[in-house]
């Protein structure tokens, strides 16, 4: 019991802000209203919020908005993977089982890079990474290939950086979609990510340090993969030689997404690659699950960044 | 019971982004976060958000930000009313009683308004409003009259718009400070105020819509009254011929705020005012609580523009 949030002054005030008492509006966005505000403020009375903290909060969310780190603080305080541990339910609940793991998105994607088929190099802008070569085939959860499935990948550059965020890359460095072959394969030639941390002087960082922790990702490789007649998967795969990979700030890494990193330095390999120097070697074969009218629509519908 | 929110899987992450597993960061932080987090995941459970439905909520909230909307949208959704029903609250339970209300601040308060003894003028700038003759007396609870209290005092021009927020006024048009006389006494002319909404394609209207609310606040005037010895008051004054006086978007309004304007129209009164127009007037006195060791500060600290 919380003596004033449960007194009938608050209820019939929580009542009046959602607009309970007309009939106009929305009705959803009035349910949820409803229980925003009244968990908000049962929160400030059983915590003994002050009016300088509550102040302090509002202040703190109006500069992550001016900062754009919304995107950012989400993923950082586990939400947005809470909100896959909700969607995984629902998939088993509608008896979908044995898929590639999802994981978060992150804000970072942008819609529209080069498509091409089979394969792609996507490192655009000369660097020092090493080169970095990942193939694997898409299928359904019941083995068989998908041929024409799209690959939509997307990773930082060895600062962490990604294209169109970061306006010093090439526009879509780092960024592309593969079609798959006839047997459901795809292969890219890249560069090997390095992890990174949130911007030391954001929002999210300004939280985490109050909360004791770090805000540093493991290298990582984000993808969607859609195939037809099966379920967007967006997922990412974690680098399993990172000294982050268990220990992601954004709690991206999930069992199933680890992956190592096969490094090639015999110089007959090499020659077969056509490459003068090692480089290294990542296999990921992705497991699509069916469509499923009962599941949760899988493709989320966010605002993203565009290329300029 | 809420299938994944209570889930040891999403406990551990809780305590996990909270913190809880380390020694380091703050502890109060700690504390908030794990519980807002928590909540917040429960809600997305229970309402069954959809990724779509969070997203578009942290669009909404980042834009809030971006038009530095939150120190409106608080009191439009109620909680910056409620916050004060729970200092209310702490207040009687430390045998505080009796004084004038408080209300809410709002977002316009500009500290270092001209200081005057006894009395002020508050129009700096020429304007078609009405003259408002306003006079009162500060004491205690008691009854005590409160010399060298100071009523710091703020209200909108006849458009709804507050200066130094509204460039096209004088920096502290319709802003004073009065230092109260030997009997407790201030009193000022100023012009009298109109009610306003809130800016209609900002980001608090935006939701008000979907809740089928309207955004208006009824004519008002801020105070902030402090005394030696006492508790500073945050409050403001209503008049009662508004037609949104008992429907404040805001939740503002309460009882024993609300003032009668009386319309000076007598020729023999208007001559002795020297005035040549009728114009309008409202008494109020204020009472504040004494000083209490054990009753929440009643200074609220938080950020406020700045006179240029």
């Amino acid at each position: 019991m919380s003596t004033v949030t449960d007194s009938p002054e608050a209820q019939a005030l929580f009542d009046k802000v959602a607009g309970l008492d007309n009939d106009a509006g929305n009705p959803r966005i009035k349910q949820i209203v409803r229980r925003v505000v009244a968990d908000a403020c049962r929160i400030i009375e059983d915590l003994d919020i002050t009016p300088s903290e509550f102040w302090t909060a509002m202040s703190y969310l109006t500069e992550t908005g001016q900062k754009n780190e919304f995107g950012l603080l989400m993923p950082g305080i586990g939400v947005e993977h809470f909100i896959d541990l909700c969607i995984d339910a629902k998939e088993r609940a509608a008896g979908l089982a044995g898929g590639t793991p999802r994981t978060i998105e992150g804000p970072l994607y942008v819609a529209g890079a080069p498509l091409s088929k089979g394969e792609a190099r996507l490192d655009d802008d000369p660097e020092d990474g090493e080169v970095l070569i990942v193939e694997g085939q898409v299928t359904g959860t019941d083995g068989a290939p998908l041929a024409g499935a799209i690959v939509d990948v997307w990773h930082a550059n060895t600062l962490g950086n990604y294209s169109v965020f970061d306006k010093s890359q090439s526009t879509w460095n780092l960024r592309r979609r593969i079609e798959t072959d006839a047997e459901g394969r795809y292969r890219f030639r890249s560069i090997l990510p390095k992890g990174y941390g949130c911007p030391p002087e954001g929002q999210t960082q300004k939280l985490l340090d109050q909360l004791g922790r770090h805000g540093q990702r493991p290298a990582h490789i984000h993808f969607f993969v859609s195939g037809a007649g099966h379920r967007q998967l967006t997922t990412q795969i974690n680098l399993a030689d990172d000294p982050y990979v268990y220990d992601d700030f954004a709690f991206g890494t999930r069992d199933g997404l680890v992956v190592d990193v096969v490094r090639v330095t015999d110089p007959a390999a090499l020659a077969a690659a056509g490459l003068a120097e090692p480089f290294s070697t990542i296999r990921f074969d992705f497991a699509l699950n069916p469509e499923a009218a009962n599941a949760p629509d899988p493709v989320v519908v966010r605002p993203h960044a565009e290329a300029a």
